[in-house]
């Protein structure tokens, strides 16, 4: 939709602001294979001229404060650090276009992405100064004040070019994270320092005669990885306690939800997994700072389970199944956090390979949630931690294991570090876990050991694990995580939900044969 | 020793038959940036120099036929299979110089390096014929006739560069690894191309008012890794079957060795690393079909035994301590396989650390033995489960977790689905596997599942064992290895050693103590 070959060998015509600017330049160099060529349309822009006068309106919903309880950090601690990134790479500023960034950076909070507590903005941090560029009637007085405050200008959103052009020309060293800032803002920086450059080339030339021994040849651009990214993704005290407690209320919503759903398919009603979501998100919304579904929920009966990011339609889903499997991958967003939890349960009686595939995964999830290893250890290390049990059998799956979850913010973000949500998703079980630096008895190396803490404290349905498969640590392990189940998420149900908790949350009992009896001297050795 | 840096900004000097092409290239381009230059010197070899008449002569001992029991394919099949390569590659030969590739290839086994059963020799495999280049003087007439009936021509050791000559001459493609061929044999290969191409361009010169076409540019060699090192990785029936069997033969010497060294130790004798390692050497080679030990033991006493390839000089070793911990890592060659186990004893009573450090490394052991998982997995990623135990209380250690074994060729070779070694130094306890195909009840993906299949079978002192942190399912393999240790090598013994090897493979009992003994009826879940 964003890009037209006209004729053979022609031109490739895009939108250069939906595309970042690394992304732009390797589409660039792909079709330059074929001889073809990336043209930037700006005025008039082509999607423009079909959408005509039946283009939506972009949202204009109010930006609100994100508090400083939740936050953590406030706004000059975090631009003070951002700052002395600045001076630490020799830039003069940075171009933010991330709009998790922005909303974490400035601890503000939007409504204009379904699903994203995000504002459309682009953002210049400057060593002595910051302007946010945004749509002014989102802004109430609150978030002027709350700006105002911080330091930070506020300028019409689609000023954005002209001030990355003035910067250039004032010879300002901007930097830019080209993975995701947008190929319209680097292209008009590159093109303001090629003009920068020339009259500056000009002038030089007219002064040779006078001695002038000027070599600066104007910016040219700091082109890193961005500083806020990996900043955003270690989560402080508060942001954890955000997490942890937005998890506790969901966790109630989910109790409530099952024993709704369990009655439902007892008394026989025929429920679409649209109907499904439609009632999860009815507990969820009574939920104290509940603000949203993190993303569009994903109930799936039998086969559709298996489908990564299955999204049921009214028209086309199916109807819950008591005789299969049921996948319930859902989150939301609520002022103090964002969650991301999966269960899969049975509402009849569950196949051995069903059980056996569920306890396999499972156990994944146990070896990971018990895993401790060096820092800068490799994600893909961790991954067979999580896979070695269903490759005992010869089964595994075809997707990574875990992504970064924002905190109150984006349900998918860059993982460093930081909150992880774990995901596997053979029989869809996952625990959303927190990276923790550990204080281990020894720091062979003297290096940090890292490990998991938990987040998600809903119930997995014992019917789904086969015994037999675990061992007594892992036994343990299944019903210690219950027993915290149930003394976390207690205090905020009553009445059926409370009792649906407990009866789910009651430990399990593996009894052992031991084969040998004898205790047997051992010699010499 | 093999090269000189000659005053400042001055020519490097070295012998190119000792540096593979690869490492030549590297060097030169390292010292080119400080502003140096590699210069080959073939005559006068400056080492030679040095040397003058105190050279020592070379290695002449005989070369020996490897039997086609042993060796499990005849040397007309593995050069069949060899020339298939070079059809698909394009290639009119291949030099081969790495020594054990050599000897896997014509089934022949020398006595030319310390440890290792090969020859001085190189490989020249066209596709019309074989020539090996070898002292004469090591050829017998059994050799003779079997390199014959293969169809291999012999010629004088030091022809092998006039040999690549001529190959240019008449344009051959020669195939190279450049990683072990020697740097003069493919810089002699380039400059005979060179000229070839100058003499062919000035042909093609007077030729040109004839209209010829000829669009040939002379050979520039085929430059690839080596198919032999990927073939001989992967070990045939009778090469594991050689393996499993000289593992055994291995072990009823180390339980003899074991033994003596316990009584000794008993009756308070003074041992150094060096008698032990002179004893051990007389009990292996009383054993059928032994050759050589396959390095230099390492036997350390405390804290040598940490210390990675430690070997003890008589001058300098250490004694044997009854208070602290011994490591003894050797290995032998034998007729039919090559072997290299470690263990670590305590001849008095064990510290709990020391026992828990060794208890950890054993699961790391456990682990990997147990492990399955998809081909192609690299192996860092079993790395993880090898150290996964030791990283949960913050230890490790530096070296890698492997590598691989030959059949009754090089203790260390290339690993490549091969037998493989499991090394877990830190407190020296390893296990020779090999990498075997599973069938699994499933084959998620289509492809295959990999696993492993042990080859040592030596007792694991259980006076190391903290049980408290092995699980069930550990205790029972350790159980399981030491019945089957019995089981296989108490055949080859007799008397003390028959008992001593009785009283170190009695199972152990662990002990489960439930926290929870009621059964709860699980609800509606």
């Amino acid at each position: 939709m964003m890009f037209w070959l006209l004729g053979p060998k022609l031109a490739l015509i895009r939108e250069q602001f939906l595309f970042s600017f690394d992304a732009a330049e390797e589409l660039k160099e792909a079709i330059a294979k074929k001889n073809h060529k990336l043209v930037y349309l700006y005025n008039p822009n082509l999607v423009d001229e079909i959408w005509k006068g039946s283009r939506p309106m972009p949202p204009n919903k109010p930006i609100r404060v994100h508090e400083l309880k939740y936050a953590g950090v406030d706004v000059a601690s975090k631009l003070s650090f951002l700052r002395s990134e600045l001076l630490d790479t020799c830039s003069s500023a940075i171009i933010v276009s991330m709009l998790d960034e922005i909303a974490w950076l400035l601890n503000l909070r939007g409504s204009d992405v379904p699903h994203s507590p995000v504002m459309y903005a682009y953002l210049i941090v400057e060593v002595d100064g910051a302007k946010l560029f945004v749509d002014n009637s989102k802004v109430t007085q609150e978030v002027l004040n709350h700006l105002e405050n911080a330091g930070v200008e506020l300028k019409p959103y689609d000023t954005i070019l002209s001030e990355v052009e003035s910067l250039a020309a004032k010879g300002a060293e901007l930097w830019f994270d080209t993975s995701s800032v947008n190929a319209a803002i680097v292209n008009t920086y590159k093109s303001a320092c090629d003009r920068h450059f020339e009259i500056h080339a000009s002038d030089r030339k007219g002064n040779l005669h006078n001695g002038s021994n000027d070599q600066s040849w104007g910016p040219s651009g700091v082109y890193r990885a961005s500083p806020i990214s990996l900043a955003k993704a270690v989560k402080n005290h508060a942001e954890l306690e955000g997490m942890r407690n937005s998890h506790l209320r969901d966790a109630a919503a989910l109790a409530q939800f099952w024993v709704w759903l369990e009655e439902e398919v007892d008394k026989e009603v025929k429920l679409t997994e649209v109907d499904v979501a439609d009632k999860l998100l009815e507990f969820r919304s009574k939920q104290a700072g509940f603000i949203d579904t993190s993303f569009d929920t994903i109930s799936g009966s039998g086969a559709n389970g298996a489908i990564i990011h299955y999204k049921p339609e009214p028209e086309s889903c199916s109807v819950v199944d008591p005789k299969k499997l049921f996948l319930l991958d859902s989150g939301a967003q609520y002022v103090d956090g964002t969650t991301d939890v999966t269960r899969t349960v049975h509402f009849g009686e569950p196949t051995a390979r069903e059980k056996e595939c569920f306890t396999r995964v499972l156990q994944g999830h146990i070896a990971l949630d018990e895993a401790v290893f060096p820092e800068n250890t490799p994600g893909f290390v961790l991954d067979a931690f999580a896979r070695s049990s269903l490759w005992k059998i010869g089964l595994d799956y075809r997707h990574g294991t875990g992504h970064g979850v924002g905190a109150a913010l984006n349900v998918h973000e860059a993982m460093n570090q930081g909150t992880m949500k774990i995901m596997l998703l053979a029989f869809g079980l996952r625990i959303s876990f927190v990276l923790k630096r550990l204080i281990p008895r020894n720091r062979y190396g003297g290096i940090e050991y890292l490990g998991f803490e938990k987040l998600t404290y809903v119930p997995i349905q014992t019917k789904l694990v086969d015994l037999s498969l675990l061992s007594v640590a892992e036994v343990d392990w299944l019903n210690n995580y219950h027993a915290q189940v149930w003394e976390k998420v207690s205090p905020l149900l009553d009445g059926s939900a409370s009792e649906w908790l407990w009866n789910n949350t009651r430990p399990l009992v593996k009894h052992y044969e031991l084969s040998v009896h004898t205790t047997y001297n051992i010699s010499c050795w």
